[in-house]
């Protein structure tokens, strides 16, 4: 048996920083644990020269990729250097070489995932990327592990900090969209250009790699329906907290009849559900299994040590393998032929805001439409707003997403309807 | 590599229900997961005509347990029977016939986990034990795994359902004590005895298993303090309600410069803590590691199916360690020698109701006594109760409990009080 495990680390960022420090500061516990050190034996930068967060030894970085993956000592490599083709490259090239990979990656691993995995297992290597999904929060190796002998039916995650940061404030404190986005640039938890986190795609990464593994089917990027929060009007979170609704950007992962749908779209969530009381920049992903029922991981989506610990949690896991000899078994393997739900058997409840003209009449006209459809109202709040025009605020029974679409269709020929403002996802008893 | 794997059961009560019905349901995930086919070979119970929820094959039962512990096509016991005295004897047994043992029993864990595992070790067995913690929750292996590298500061748990559900009733439902008590019991969430849930005895075993993972250290059942929630008064529920605190019975193991505290006691939460919005009869537990911040698990804490779902996915990870030949590395090790902290070493904030005379200078003289002391109140709230009477509730700042005991002991003295009503801990930024 080694007595030292070497690391190779692609990328001395925010997550890699925090490898570094984890494996100095714990040095001990990983020889308790593994029984043999823990090494990290070279760091690929971009830069030798650029100001570092943490002190690391020079002699370490390079700035060459074969110092990392050519490098005959290195036995797990970590990529933490984020985009995609290149570090689809680099991993294919570490586990051609016979070299465990870890990776926090996951766009790389929504868009590249099966490839990554055939590879891996073609040359009996581990890959993993608990990391990807939840930053710090016990998530992949639990949904796979803990939940093995349940079958698993809906997943729904709050599974992006920066959107769940502005969502709270314009909850909590009545900010704009605008000002909660500045001030979450602010506080950096949102990037100068935020698009793919607020526009939802970050959170469909996620989700992606959460219905894989949860149904054994090879879901990709395309297959999910995304839509953000950019849009989104501190009007409609008002109206929710007085329906007693939360707005929180949902990923869902939802298994009906083996027919699955995957989308990220702003939903209001009744304030009783466990994922309505998580605030600012957590993540929690809730999840319900046909035996076990409802259960709840949360926790901290992203930061340097959450991330590097859930990192360093496959870099143990890979090296128990090791030193077992048994690498190469992933956590998930395809099983399922992939169908999607189409609208006419997606369920579900529905928040819609319409501007009518204040005029006797009005309401009924609309309540006759859905009735016709055969959807009926749970609540109704309807306001005046301005001479003569009154804002109507209702949430639909459970209906079909293709039967709530008819409706809405049907809406605009309605004269009294002078705009349809926002019409949402409502989840969980509302 | 065997067709199949043989399970022995011991019980075949409400949880051992549950996994007959998965490993007749799930039957092929288990195939899939495994590479081979899972049965339930006997089944020791207690009495053969017993009326039974599920239909069974009567030829699987038996009254005589060395059908099953002297199986020799038996590979993997499960026990969930209960008690102590008889299932410790037959898990040593087992272990010592070279059957691997996956246990619900949180009773017994408590109580003789380290010889339990010490003989597993010795014969190169599984012992795992996953459903003694929270049910149907992912929760010892996340946590031995998950955060593997990090280091674990404090968990606390709400891991009685009974008291949860209580508690919830009493705070939500303005419910006394007893009303609320009754009601569980009709429901099926509080036994005809309450008293190892609500005296918290049944929570501070479940804190013992969980400390002991956490810390590496030789926690035994003697170590924790525990009080439970049978004294409880729905005034301080109320009042805490005007504090933005909510009661839960929350199981502690902290750890500060080493030393230990694990303990079981009704504490007063503020609104904003996540185990704040736990209610009913689920269970959660928050863990503060040092790298990953804060995370929670979040599920149902017993009940048949998911209670079994945890059996199982025990039960695939032996299968899983038969396979790859690797049986009898257990969860934990004891690393550190056990110290506990005195209370001069312990802090927190502390609730404390004072029934006082009603006249002037009364409240001074109660602030010029904590002050003395170094206590200071974050909080503060008097009522006027009857003729001449008052109560008092103050909050304090974080102390220590030595010194909050000393202040307690010293308020007896003094002639304004009439009565020191009830005093709690309080947690999370109050």
């Amino acid at each position: 048996m080694k007595k030292e495990i070497s690391i190779g680390l692609l990328g001395l960022g925010v997550v890699g920083s925090g490898v570094i420090k984890i494996v100095e500061d714990h040095q001990e516990d990983l020889q308790h644990q593994l029984g043999c050190g823990v090494k990290v034996e070279k760091v690929l930068v971009r830069d030798m020269e650029k100001a570092r967060k943490i002190a690391v030894d020079e002699t370490l970085l390079t700035t060459n990729s074969a110092d990392v993956l050519d490098n005959p000592n290195i036995d797990v490599i970590i990529e933490v250097m984020g985009g995609v083709d290149t570090a689809r490259e680099y991993i294919l090239t570490a586990l051609k070489a016979k070299k465990h990979v870890v990776t926090a990656n996951k766009d790389l691993i929504a868009l590249h995932g099966p490839e990554l995995e055939e590879t891996a297992r073609e040359n009996g290597c581990d890959l993993f990327y608990e990391a990807s999904v939840g930053g710090g929060i016990p998530l992949l190796r639990p949904l796979s592990d803990g939940l093995v002998s349940d079958r698993i039916n809906q997943v729904m995650g709050i599974i992006n900090g920066t959107t769940n940061y502005i969502l709270t404030k314009m909850d909590k404190e009545g900010q704009s969209y605008e000002d909660a986005l500045q001030k979450a640039q602010e506080l950096g938890f949102a990037e100068s250009d935020p698009t793919a986190d607020v526009e939802g795609l970050d959170a469909a990464r996620k989700m992606v790699i959460l219905a894989r593994l949860s149904f054994f089917t090879d879901v990709e990027l395309d297959d999910v329906e995304v839509s953000g929060i950019s849009t989104l009007a501190l009007e409609d979170i008002e109206y929710g907290n007085k329906l007693n609704l939360t707005m929180k950007l949902i990923g869902f992962a939802n298994r009906h009849d083996n027919k699955i749908e995957v989308s990220v779209q702003p939903t209001f969530l009744s304030k009783d559900h466990p994922l309505a009381s998580v605030n600012d920049e957590f993540n929690a992903v809730y999840v319900s299994g046909e035996q076990v029922g409802e259960t709840m991981f949360y926790g901290p989506g992203a930061g340097s040590l959450p991330t590097a610990t859930a990192v360093m949690s496959d870099v143990v896991a890979t090296i128990k393998n090791m030193l077992l000899g048994v690498n190469g078994k992933k956590f998930v393997k395809t099983r399922f032929e992939k169908q999607l739900a189409p609208a006419e058997e997606r369920f579900g409840q529905f928040y819609l805001r319409l501007r009518v003209k204040d005029e006797t009449g009005a309401f009924a006209s609309i309540s006759d439409l859905f009735n016709k459809l055969g959807i009926s109202f749970e609540r109704i709040l309807q306001t005046p707003v301005d001479k003569g025009a009154a804002e109507i605020v209702v949430v639909t029974h459970k209906t079909s997403l293709a039967n709530f679409q008819n409706a809405m269709e049907q809406l605009k020929d309605l004269h009294v309807i002078e705009t349809v403002e926002s019409s949402y996802r409502v989840e969980g008893d509302a």
